[in-house]
This record gives structure tokens, C-alpha cells and sequence, in this order.
């Protein structure tokens, strides 16, 4: 408890003419440049600095920041980015000079993601989900110094938003929680937009500086690595057992909820799902995560209440966050923290979620290849697959020659504890703690069931058992659960590989 | 910077399958009752509780609460309410069993503000600013342990809004900074809504437990105290002055904003402004603070593109905020806190506050009547004028045979170096170090000034010189300034007065 001194009454009234009684000078907060930016949040070595991915693939900002950061001559900063993705190879060269020391990232990728497992950094990089990456943040684990948020459309203010202007991209849900606890932030925008905006996701109590710039992002590239247009057969008959699988399971009903990721399979899964709530006259409750067009049509048509969106993945999807009062805008804490009262996840039904490999425990590995380098994301599976009453795991039984179903995962993102169903198109693979799934997928027609162990057998009897990367006994990257615990380390692929 | 220990490969998967990855148990966070809500938070001695005060007079869970509480036997308890009002009468008990030892809030009335200042109370009161007590909490000076929220809607998990059921009071603004930083929530509703709901004030990641009871408040006395129609000639003369200073200031321009405050005159300047307005062909920017009706017919109009709305006056505004997007519910630190990065209050171009007195410093008075008791609060008041380009000062000259404007207020609230106008109807004083606005209304026809010494003494040549309160030594309030620091002291008045 606060024990208040009991000063005496100023004197006089004159007194309180004081310093700290005038009005508040009216500057605007826009700055010249980002090399003004970076010396007005006073940006020294050792810091954390923090980005979002939120462009995905057309991000324009963390390499331009990152390269008058080393000008200035400054060593030693941890790397806090939401995500990073193949435009980011750049800065290897900063990683290389020492200006970067450590990264905290979901994911890795591309010659980065190549180079680290070579060895590239003396400190493993920290993989996190994204709501173990807001965790980190609300619990004071990650302190980040200096926010470097793009954003499509701000005012003078540093209210910003990421529906306005050409270089929208969504949702700024990521980014949002270290606009709420980052020491400085900086705002970047290429499109200064009039005071009060109409969007506020970003709020000038939060905001030190704003800068014009003349491009933040490609819109058009907000698409990229995660959507894909599914063509194939193959896939599309995986997403068709997803839809079977989910319509047969009791818990689709009125009020259900539903995620189904970014993952080419997942999406097409969503069009199946409309037109089973569509047949059997069932409205759902919400849709949650990564969204897209796909998803604002069930919005549109009344087939679901409400989407709330931690991420956009199409433009469609930038225009119903605009325009649909329903379609709301979450910030990573709410959708996924093991560290509040109760995020979103913990009140979803289904979700339907992409795997690089899936093991016989069920555990499931969405961060590196089979050959031990880093070729994806935590995101939000490991939350997600956790939350949800009914995870789904969606995956080819084989790539290229390499099968997905194997003794043990590569890496492990999520325990297999939380993993249900495994959809391949040579079977479906059902958790044997989940004994309630189990009996209602059992015996029902098109749904053809078999053990994990069988389905790993069938696919190494067509694949032959694959030999696991050679490593060396330094640990490149620590996987971290969403709680914080290191769930696995990645190691540095041997020279002799 | 955080130092990572590097621990091994967890030896096998088979161990990760621990308690931990357990998917969560879905259990609604619904309770029966009150008694079993302080329970569950498990409330003690000497903790801090909080109490919204959204409700005005028509408030039915701030009573309801602290009498369970004292019946559990809990003692020595910090009541941090937003408000207190005439209807919280009945804690006078609990502060006489020592249930209640401290207490903060912006305002005290009735017998209990009248008790408080006889002396009822070890500890003086803690008055605070909407500003300073969002401040107070940000920066961890005021830690609450348990948050009682009343809501007229919530869901079984929490999510809860001001708009939605027959008690809607409207903007949740000021305890939505409780349901943020307290230890534990408690949210009280007497309409439990479907998962998820429209609005979303008060949000799940942030609450503990949910409790149905009968009513949580008269919605139609959300009005009370703050407005009165006005009728009086003297009030109307007054409210035209104000329109006819406003409106001869350079900053009545197009993109200007706009707080009128809640008094009786206040608001019949917002019907003159929109004359103005319309007139002139003026657009502004924002309104901001307590709306009504007069407000939002403003926001209908076009007049001004948004509203940000902490407090909602009437039922009129309540249907706008929850139907209009661009009547946006704020809390109180985006609105007025003097520890962010830029409240909403240094935006603001004109504020419009009532005064119980003014000296002739500017000082101002809404705390205590010249008498020397509590009757009246803090508010915005503060907060407003020292963000606020103008801040005009509007008071009846003479209360009751009472003169208003006088050598030293009974009590500062709000500094007069923060002060630049005060009309009466005796006429208009400018503070003499706004030189700027001086020349703008000097030589309006229309616009008598007047200066403040000048003025004073023309009231006291009809009232008499009053005669100052008798006090003891003894402190009965502090008052708080935005920044924390103590502006003044309430003094316990003499049993001989």
C-alpha cells in the first residue's frame, strides 16, 4: 500500500505560477527522416529494437532502418521483429559487423535462415509464437527500447492505422502490443493522413516520433508465402476430408468457432466449410487469426458474427477490416497470450493449421525442413493448437521424395499433446487421448481412418527412411512455448552436410 | 538485456508431454454471486478496491459491494473509486468500523463529503483529476487489487460494454484503465449477452470473474448532477457570451475542437456553437470528454468528423456511441493522462468548465463550496485547462447572496496560469498573460471586459466581503494536481463554524 506524505498548503496561490503550470507547446511529432528517428529515440548500443511483418514479403522499413542504424555505428542490438522472411537477407551484413547480437524472431527463412544454421551468429536466435512473443512483452521478459512501426496511414499525432492509403496491409494486431510497451516508437508512414483518423490501431499516447517516408510496404505482397491458390488434387481432397472431418465432429454446430490458418491446404478448407454451414443451416460464433477474403465472405453473408484479426492476408480481407464494424481489429495479446486472463484461442473450437513434418507422438514441426535449416514460422500453432477445442493438422504425407509423417519431428513448435486429427491424403490420424473425436469419426462413410505408426510405415515404405541432417553440437536457435519454456534448440548443421 | 540460459534438448519427446500441454479446461467464468466474486478474488485487509462511477447517481453496486465486503469482516480497505457521489452516503458506516481506512477519488458530496470534512476520517481524502488518477495507475503510484466493474452487458467471458441493455450508461472510459492494470476484475452485469459481443469495452484477457445480479444501475440518472436544462435568462445571457468569446478567438477556424464540460451553462453553449458553426460554414475536428445529445447531433451534422467519448451523459449520446463508428469510446489516460505520450486534452482548441469559484489569479474552485465542505469534483477540470489552447472559465458571479469570484479560492483545483477567460454576467476577464486573446475580443461589440480585481470588487459592493470558513489544523483532503503533486489541502472545518 501507498503511504502519502501530508505536505503543508503551498503558501500563497502565487507560487503555484510555476513552470509546470504552463500550457503544453503544440508540436507536431513528424520528424524529417529516419536518420533523425534514430537520433531522437537516442538509439545506442545494446538496445532492443523491434519491427512487424505485417507486409510479410513487401516489407520496405526493417532493412532501411537497420542500415542507418549501422551507420550511425552502432553494435551489439537485439533484433526483435514480429517475423522475418526472405527480403530480410540483407542484413546478414549487419549481423556479420556486429551490429545485430541477437534475434528474436517467429520465423526464419531464405539465405538467413541458411546462414544461421551455418553458424552465422554467436548467440542462438529465439523463436517465439506470436502469442508467446506478447507474453514475453506483457510480462517484462522482453523489454523492447525502440518500436520501428510501419504503417499505411498516420497523423501528425502518430495515430496510425493499416486500412488507409495505398500500402495498406490490415491488421496491425502484432505490432500493436509493443506500440503499448516499447520505450520509444517511432511510427513510419508514407501517407500522412488528417487528424482524427477514422482508424486509430495505433494511438498517439503510445507514439514519440512519426516520419514520412516514400514507401513503407507493397500491398500487393502482403499475400506472399502464405496464400496460395490450391489447384492441385491432391490438396484439394486433403481439404475436403478437413471440411468432412470438422462437419462430423459434434462440436460443429451453432456458435462454433473457427481458425484455418494461411496454409494453401487451409484455405480451401474455409469455401468447403461455407457450404456445409450453408447445408445444414449452422451459424457460427467467430472466425480468428490470419484473414482472408475467404473468411470476410462468411462474415458478409451472416454465416459467422464476427472476425477478429490479428493479421490480413488479401486485400479483400484490408477492406472488409475497413469498412465491417464486426470485422475487428485484435492486438497478439488478446488473440494468443498465455500471459493474460484469457486470449481468443482458449475459445476456439477448430483449427485447421499446416505442418512441415508430424511425428508418430503427433508433435508438430513448422519451423525447419527435414534438413535442419530454417524454412518457416512458429506463428501461431503452437497457441492456437493449444487453445482450441479441436486441432487439425493438414499436411501432404510426402514432399518432393521427403515424407512428412516421420519417428520424430526435426524440431518440435507444438507438443502433440495438443494436436487431434492429422489429415494427409492417405489417411486421417486421430490423437488416441482423443477418444470423444475418435467416436464420432469412426464409421462415418469418406472418412478413412488409420493409426499414425501405419500411415508413417505406408509413406517410408514409398519415401525409404530419411537420414536426419548432420549437426554439430552448437545450438543455432531455442524454440520457446508459448509459456516461455525452450520446447527445443536447433542446431548448427555440420560443415560435413 | 535479458541473458538466455541455453538448456538442453529436452532428452526425449515422450517427456514433453507433461501437465503443460494439457489443452485448458473451458470453463465459463460466470459466478452466482457477489459474495462468492469477493471470495473467489480472494479479498483482504488492507487492499486496494475500485468502483466505477459511470452511473451517476443512479450507481447500485458500489453500496451493494462494500456491504458484503464489510460483512466477510475485511478491514482497513483503500476505496479508489473513479467518483463518489451523493448516493454512496451509506459508506459513511464502514468508514466508522474501519472497513474502509483511505480513500481516493474526483469528488465527494452530500453527508459524506460533509462528514469527511468534519473530520470523519484518520487519512485526508485523495482528490484526483479523470487525468491524474489514469496517470496514478500507469505509472504504478495507485496499485488496485480488486476492480468491481459494473456493466449493463457482458458475456460469460468477460467482454463487457456500456452501450448494449436497459442500464446503458454508455462509455466505459475511465474504468476501462482499472479493467487494464488491476490485479483482479470482477465484472458485474444484469445482462448477461452472447460470446462475442458487438462492442467490446472491457475485454476478457483482463478479467477474472463475471457476476449476473438483478440491476446494475438506473440508466436514466446517468444525467444527474451534471446536466440541468438551462431556463434562466442569466444562464442563457451567459452561454451566449461564451459562443461570442469562442467564436471571436483565430482558433474558431475550420479542424478546431471542442469540450464543453457537463455543466448546465456549458451545455447550452454547444447548441450556440453549432448556430456558429452553420453560420459561418465552419467544419471542426473533435469533440471530446462527457457528450450528450447536443454532441452528437454536432457528429450527425457533419459538423465535426468524431467524438471521444469518456463519459456519456444521456441516452441520446449512448445510442450514438454504440451505433455511430465515429463516436469512439476513450479511456482516460488517452484522454487526459499527464504520464503518455500525448493525451487527447493537448489537442484540444477550446474547453468550456463550470467553477464553484475563481480568484483572482484565475485559480479555480470545483471541489469545495466556499464554505468549506466537499461538494463537487475534480473531473477533467485540470486536465482540460492545461491541455486545452483556451480554456474558458463560466460562472454566475454571485450564488445564493455567495460571491463567486474572490480574492483566494476556498480551494485551487486547477491553476490560473491554466485559465485564459472567465465570462459572467457581469461581464468577460482575460487572463492578462494571454495577450493573444485579449486583442482578439478587444473592441468586439458585444463583448464587455472586464478585469478580474475590477470585477470582484462590483460583486462584493452587492454581496459584502464573505467570510472564510473556520478551520482546524487537521487535513481532510489533498488535492491532487495531473502531475501527482499536491496543489492544495482540505482542511477539517472547526466544530465551532
Amino acid at each position: 500500500m501507498r503511504e502519502n506524505t501530508i505536505p503543508e498548503r503551498v503558501g500563497s496561490f502565487k507560487n503555484l505560477r510555476s513552470y509546470s503550470y504552463i500550457k503544453p507547446e503544440r508540436k507536431s511529432k513528424i520528424i524529417g527522416s529516419l536518420e533523425e528517428a534514430v537520433n531522437k529515440v537516442n538509439l545506442r548500443d545494446g538496445m532492443t529494437v523491434s519491427f512487424h511483418h505485417h507486409f510479410r514479403d513487401g516489407d520496405l522499413i526493417l532493412n532501411q532502418v537497420m542500415d542507418i542504424i549501422a551507420d550511425k555505428g552502432v553494435k551489439n542490438l537485439t533484433l526483435a521483429a514480429t517475423s522475418l522472411r526472405k527480403n530480410h537477407d540483407e542484413i546478414i551484413k549487419h549481423i556479420k559487423s556486429g551490429v545485430i547480437k541477437k534475434i528474436y524472431t517467429s520465423g526464419l527463412r531464405g539465405k538467413l535462415g541458411e546462414e544461421i544454421c551455418r553458424g552465422l551468429m554467436d548467440e542462438p536466435v529465439v523463436i517465439y509464437s506470436h502469442g508467446g512473443r506478447a507474453g514475453a512483452i506483457e510480462s517484462g521478459n522482453l523489454k523492447i527500447d525502440v518500436a520501428f512501426i510501419a504503417t499505411p496511414a498516420a497523423d501528425r499525432w502518430g495515430n496510425a492505422n493499416g486500412v488507409e492509403g495505398t500500402s495498406n496491409c490490415g491488421s496491425l494486431g502484432y505490432t500493436m502490443v509493443d506500440a503499448k510497451y516499447a520505450e520509444k516508437v517511432v511510427v513510419i508512414t508514407d501517407n500522412l493522413i488528417e487528424f482524427p483518423p477514422e482508424h486509430i490501431s495505433i494511438s498517439q499516447e503510445n507514439v514519440d516520433c512519426v516520419v514520412e517516408v516514400d514507401k513503407v510496404g507493397n500491398s500487393d505482397r502482403i499475400e506472399t508465402g502464405s496464400l496460395r491458390k490450391v489447384s492441385r488434387p491432391k490438396d484439394l481432397y486433403i481439404a475436403k476430408n478437413v471440411a468432412r472431418v470438422i462437419s462430423n465432429i459434434k462440436y460443429f454446430q451453432n456458435g462454433f468457432s473457427l481458425q484455418t490458418g494461411s496454409g494453401g491446404i487451409s484455405l480451401a478448407v474455409t469455401d468447403f466449410i461455407q457450404e456445409l454451414m450453408q447445408e445444414r443451416d449452422i451459424k457460427g460464433s467467430f472466425i480468428l487469426g490470419g484473414i482472408t477474403g475467404a473468411h470476410t465472405d462468411l462474415l458478409k453473408k451472416g454465416l459467422f458474427k464476427k472476425i477478429f484479426d490479428t493479421q490480413t492476408f488479401d486485400l479483400q480481407a484490408v477492406k472488409s477490416l475497413r469498412e465491417n464494424r464486426n470485422h475487428m481489429e485484435i492486438d497478439a495479446s488478446l488473440y494468443a497470450s498465455a500471459f493474460n486472463k484469457g486470449s481468443l484461442v482458449n475459445n476456439l473450437d477448430f483449427v485447421v493449421l499446416s505442418a512441415l513434418e508430424v511425428d508418430t507422438d503427433f508433435n508438430v514441426n513448422v519451423l525447419t525442413g527435414s534438413d535442419g535449416f530454417f524454412r518457416g514460422a512458429s506463428g501461431g500453432h503452437c497457441d492456437t493448437a493449444y487453445g482450441s477445442k479441436v486441432t487439425i493438422v493438414v499436411a501432404p504425407s510426402v514432399r518432393g521424395r521427403i515424407p512428412t509423417i516421420r519417428d520424430k519431428v526435426t524440431n518440435i513448435v507444438t507438443p502433440g499433446k495438443t494436436v487431434d486429427v492429422v489429415v494427409t491424403e492417405r489417411g486421417i490420424c486421430v490423437n488416441p487421448e482423443r477418444e470423444d473425436i475418435l467416436k464420432d469419426l469412426k464409421n462415418v462413410k469418406d472418412i478413412e481412418l488409420i493409426d499414425i505408426h501405419e500411415l508413417k510405415d505406408k509413406v517410408e515404405s514409398l519415401t525409404g527412411k530419411p537420414e536426419p541432417p548432420l549437426y554439430d553440437e552448437k545450438i543455432t536457435g531455442l524454440i520457446q512455448y508459448r509459456d516461455g519454456t525452450i520446447i527445443d534448440v536447433v542446431r548448427k548443421i555440420s560443415d560435413r552436410y
